[in-house]
């Protein structure tokens, strides 16, 4: 078994794992998610974003049939039935199971966890982007399962050759499509202030961490797409890659002017994660 | 069997039914749907839904399986199995399986059918609504799954003992939760037009059509919340609902202004209904 599915108590190989088709996952998207990365049986940074999934949660007044310690838990159990590998644990809970109607049908939300081989994240590797117009609603702020613009846009980078789609609403940019986006400009770190139009991404957030103990300006505001394109270094964080940086965006060069810095801020979150999980980078 | 639910060519008794974990509706919601009346076998007005149904699913690049004849015919089919009473038939198309990933996974989509007991609406009970800002993305022409704004507003209404939720950008009405919403003023029927903030309903566009048989005034702008409540009547479409109308918004009485004017257009959209699937009134 290499990817492994779980619902409501039920796991086995994830490609084999059925959900009733009155879950209300499957025709409102109504859940919320959350997702970490794992090696060697060690769910990186799991209490962060078991905070975020129970706030998403809350938010959208979806009532988890699980307590904080019991997911994690069950999250540790399942991934402990896989190799000691690399994964991508994602869990989501929907609001339960009923014939559809769109108010709520009252009782317990539904568990799905599923677990799948995923890699270490090579940050020396530079990425291209594309930029889109953010057409989303106005709750991106809550991680949920409501995500057609974003698979939209993911889809539109690939089939331009690129790897993310980075948002902005006229000329204020916000996040990628799976990732949190970031600028550097003169030794300031510049990221989209945590309001309703973002993530508050569990990796953003160590990001902030990391210019605190690396002494480097850490500024939350809105930025402009021309500073994007005028940045020293542009950045996109996600938990399942960490901290990448851009090489182009929209096909034209972008960053590339503070490596040493961008090396520093890299270095210092990957020297977390191998810490957390014992990863070594090969050399 | 009082409900039925069909997968990809399987079909059984709706509460039993299951789909794949990885079908992408349950984990992005990602999937455009319809739904229509039926009644004695007949489903109403399916041929504008089934057009709508593609065209939604042609804006989203989701590749149907089946031509609109196919389709037609599976929902005969499904419907066929059912006792001869009034039903919803509900139908949607995923955008195939597979482990989760932001980028289109190519194959064939998948077709959910979803059938369940409905009731024919009296159009002479009056509903009670509220208003609630419409922060939805702006993708609202599209039919999608994508539909947790409408759940909150829906079950919002419920909490406040009404029936539907009416958004509004700002000042500007656009729609319901799920359904459209029309006003009567001096005669002439008003109503938001078609653009990405509204779903262009079926119902809606037969209200239209009604408006010029009955040679009634039929103007597509936008409207105030100001006008809604300064209305003389407030009349809300649906597949479902054919044609209601408002008692009160936010606790305050709204309409009442027009009721021949009203009647008029509802006993022919009715009318219609009965026609086409051999339904009497109860007198």
């Amino acid at each position: 078994m290499d990817a492994l599915g779980y619902y409501n108590g039920k796991w086995g190989p994830l490609d084999e794992m059925t959900v009733p088709m009155n879950d209300r996952g499957g025709y409102f998207g109504d859940g919320v998610y959350d997702a970490a990365i794992a090696y060697n049986g060690v769910i990186f940074t799991l209490d962060e974003h078991v905070d975020r999934f129970f706030n998403s949660a809350r938010l959208l007044k979806i009532e988890l049939s699980n307590t904080k310690d019991e997911l994690k838990k069950i999250l540790n159990e399942m991934i402990s039935k896989l190799d000691k590998g690399v994964y991508i644990v994602y869990w989501q809970a929907t609001r339960g199971t009923g014939r559809r109607n769109h108010v709520f049908p009252g009782g317990a939300s539904n568990l799905w966890i599923m677990i799948k081989p995923q890699e270490i994240p090579d940050l020396t590797k530079k990425i291209k982007l594309i930029t889109e117009e953010d057409t989303r609603y106005l709750h991106c702020n809550i991680k949920t399962i409501n995500l057609i613009p974003n698979v939209m846009a993911a889809e539109k980078a690939k089939a331009a050759g690129c790897s993310e789609a980075i948002f902005h609403r006229g000329e204020t940019v916000t996040e990628c499509s799976h990732s949190n986006v970031h600028i550097i400009k003169n030794g300031t770190f510049i990221t989209h202030l945590l309001d309703n139009l973002i993530l508050p991404g569990i990796a953003r957030s160590h990001l902030a961490k990391t210019c605190v103990k690396l002494g480097i300006p850490f500024d939350e505001r809105d930025f402009t797409l021309c500073e994007l394109f005028d940045a020293d270094e542009v950045l996109v964080s996600s938990s399942g890659t960490l901290c990448l940086s851009a090489e182009t965006i929209d096909g034209k060069n972008v960053g590339g002017k503070a490596p040493e810095l961008l090396k520093k801020i890299q270095d210092y979150v990957m020297g977390e994660f191998c810490e957390a999980t014992g990863y070594v980078l090969p050399s």
